[in-house]
């Protein structure tokens, strides 16, 4: 593969990662669903601890942004993604290990089953270049730890 | 653009952000002073809930310096970057989101308003090559919450 | 130097750290220890607060696996590296400063001094291309700071 396109493609996901991150704490959310492919799948079934739905698998752009800007609307929420293991498997075909870290905050006369959460894990996700754009095609998140307070 | 020089100046503009945080927690304040262009302006408005004047608009590497060395010179410092979203505007011009965590310690007999200090926001920068060294002309902080003990 | 050599060194560098970090949280522990050089060097001794041995500096990977996976087995770990700054040396060789950030919860029962940690510091580490795969030569911990309860 060439070398310079490779290095071009992470640098790329890379900051497609980044706006999903930004878009999703200032809530963004046409710009967090313009960041999926169309049939992109969420599966947060070992995202556990927070207060999402334990058995969701989302799929659908639209689908996942209904879903998770209705979680987090009313929160204030902070999330990081670190240390990314990029691999282009094939052209316009990539996949992902991002470790990340999540605070949430819920206001004062919520109705979460929390007041705080603090989690750490990792994204496991593969992507797709359509029309010259990468775009999330499947995101999976595990726990390492979560603290809800 | 040539594909190669943006990456390679991404790459030099990602360590130049890595040093302004090395050098700012570990408090070398003449290698922080050169990362700035002569006229930078550090906006530090919208950085609510930390020790720095609300109404700080900072300009000039020298004054930043005396400035940032003042405010936490007698604190612990930690302050990491995220998930940069660095654009090459034009040959030798830049600009950059940059998601960010700071935890500030005051000393046990410190007259701060706050004992701890555990912030989330986000840079909004500029940056210009002079002389062939990337160096940052404007530097804007915004934040998701600030907890402070 | 050839410019997109030394960006494909330095990715390569990002993301074997990457996997240090993933492997050391998830307890691959086969995995962590062939990220290193046979005769990597360890030295925690100003990695203080945390419970390692303040004067440990220990040769080997094989050694090096043995001494972490003894440390951390018991707890939950997260490990994340931020803002490398990563300099290719010579052909084949290198080093790098990166943030990080620690946190580790202890078991109820344990006899660990402390429940949990948080901690900040810097990774000062050197590296070398064996057989065409980077490997840390060695790693050196410094802290900003520790806090246990």
């Amino acid at each position: 593969m060439d070398e310079l396109k490779r290095m071009t493609d992470i640098e790329e996901i890379r900051q497609l990662k980044a706006r999903y991150f930004r878009f999703l704490d200032t809530k963004d959310w046409e710009g967090f669903e313009s960041l999926f492919s169309v049939d992109a799948i969420l599966d947060m079934r070992s995202g556990r601890g927070d207060n999402l739905d334990p058995d969701a698998v989302i799929q659908g752009a639209s689908a996942i942004r209904a879903f998770v800007s209705a979680a987090v609307q009313a929160l204030v929420t902070v999330h990081h993604g670190h240390m990314p293991e990029i691999e282009i498997t094939a052209p316009d075909v990539a996949r992902a290990v991002w470790a990340m870290e999540d605070v949430l905050y819920a206001p004062e006369d919520s109705e979460m089953p929390f007041r705080s959460l603090h989690g750490y894990g990792h994204y496991h996700e593969t992507y797709e270049k359509l029309a010259g754009r990468w775009a999330i095609k499947s995101l999976k998140l595990t726990r390492l730890v979560v603290h809800t307070t």
